[in-house]
């Protein structure tokens, strides 16, 4: 399956990178870069970083928007997602620069790309939406044509995570969520609902210790994310699987079960909250974005440490 | 099908015990009057004046829980609750008294109830969860063995409508809410999530006005609720059936579509918000709670119209 992954890389960002990279199935095109958990053009360069220590420099990096649509300024990374990170995004740890990244934009990248292969182009976001909406603003039938975009981010059946309401992705640009989900793409929401129903532990990936470069180096970064969800959430030995999942979800939809909704994007006092849009559904609107809602937790996390051990 | 009524009698539960008067296989065991719309008391007296208005004061009324589990004080009705059911919870119009209430305390006669009928009984909630809670803590064992409980209650995926989060009924006893949803009871919850897909507007209620005199109070007093709404609801002329699709539900689950989930009601800044409940799962518990997440709005109310109109 042809997929682009449009990633803010930080620790679980690298993580399905590489996973896509170890699984059989999953060709993986390009990485397109947005703000997030870094700033773009950090992320870019982690996302060539972790390519390089994969073997796989041959798979192209482009930056795309650096700040979200709305915003006056350029996106500066937020003290939350340095804790969870590293202010490198990767642990704070140096990795070897990758290849260079392209100079096209990401933005057109993915419209060139939607518009040559349509319906066997698959885009995997696991940061905010707004490369992807830049994207349908530009060419929406051509966006409109793709196999279909799964992201994570959100929280339709649990509390945020930067929020009472919010997930950290999806607050970042509620604009952009919903040029998204009132496109009418064919898209998939893997949020909180479901990666917060998946843990890695010290016990997955204490044998990376002693394997590759590859495998020490993402024993190094994951147990430094280990180590701030310690901190921050009483008695959770290990990390969730967030973006990872996304990318399974792609390669696979039976790993979720859920529903189709209609949704929408809150501002304001409830900024990047996501609910179901009940006046579209009025107005007759069809729901079209799948909603994971329940995972089983165990079996996929088995599932993620075989896979991204195939990369390494 | 053999049901109780557990209900807060305001006006939506006043349609919601006319249609299942009406409905050709809804066998109304009792109404059990629980606090809510109005106090315990009131919304008894209410559900015995709507019965003897349909000519069925062979339905017996009990009275159940006059305040929420934590309470130190009887439930006196909210000034939101006034607004939308009328201070006397029908729209401040007087309608002449039903038969008395029986002697027996509703806790009691659910539990007796369930013991006798076991998995031939259905109860439906459409107030706070305290009644039912109080059932399941005297015995677990009889009321576990119940067919099932339709609650109407909670916002899972939607904003709630007395707070960001919390729907009106879930919101008053959250204690009893996760009393409920731990039991293992086999529950389908009918929260704003599917009850603001339907709507019910003048049109469909004019033709009352010069019918029976169970028809014209209906007009009356679901016209009271039109104005409510009105003012509370921009563009909104009409009201959701939020009460009578938990009776629907119980009797054909097919009206709604959605998944299982193990749920909990937080409390605090949250407090009545209903979500997954994630520590639960992590522990391998099995989710017991059918949500409704869709309904065909329109067909629904049709329904709902004609059935309604059968007990008139």
């Amino acid at each position: 399956m042809k997929l682009i992954l449009d990633l803010d890389t930080g620790i679980d960002d690298a993580m399905a990178l590489a996973y896509a990279v170890g699984h059989p199935e999953a060709e993986v095109l390009a990485v397109t870069s947005v703000f997030g958990n870094v700033e773009t053009v950090t992320g870019a360069d982690n996302a060539a970083a972790i390519l390089k220590l994969l073997g796989r420099e041959d798979i192209p990096v482009y930056v795309g928007a650096k700040r979200a649509l709305d915003a006056d300024q350029d996106y500066v990374q937020e003290a939350a997602s340095g804790i969870f990170h590293g202010r490198n995004g990767l642990a704070n740890l140096d990795f070897p620069a990758g290849a260079p990244v392209q100079d096209q934009d990401a933005v057109d990248y993915l419209v060139d790309q939607a518009r040559a292969l349509g319906d066997e182009l698959t885009i995997v976001t696991t940061g905010p939406l707004t490369n992807l909406a830049l994207a349908i603003q530009k060419d929406p039938e051509a966006m409109l044509s793709v196999r279909q975009v799964v992201s994570m981010g959100g929280a339709l059946t649990v509390p945020g995570n930067v929020s009472y309401f919010a997930e950290a992705n999806f607050n970042k640009d509620s604009k952009a969520n919903n040029i998204v989900f009132d496109s009418g793409i064919n898209m998939t929401m893997i949020g909180l609902d479901v990666t917060l129903q998946t843990l890695l532990t010290e016990d997955h990936i204490n044998k990376w210790q002693a394997g590759s470069p590859a495998a020490q180096a993402f024993f190094d970064i994951v147990s430094y994310y280990f180590q701030a969800y310690d901190s921050s959430y009483d008695e959770l030995r290990g990390c969730a699987l967030h973006d990872p999942l996304a990318v399974s979800v792609a390669l696979d939809e039976r790993w979720v079960t859920g529903q189709t909704f209609c949704l929408r994007s809150l501002s304001g006092d409830q900024e990047g909250r996501i609910v179901q849009n009940l006046p579209a559904l009025a107005d007759g609107a069809e729901p079209n974005v799948r909603v994971g809602l329940a995972v089983d937790g165990p079996l996929y996390t088995r599932h993620f440490v075989e896979t991204i051990e195939k990369a390494f």
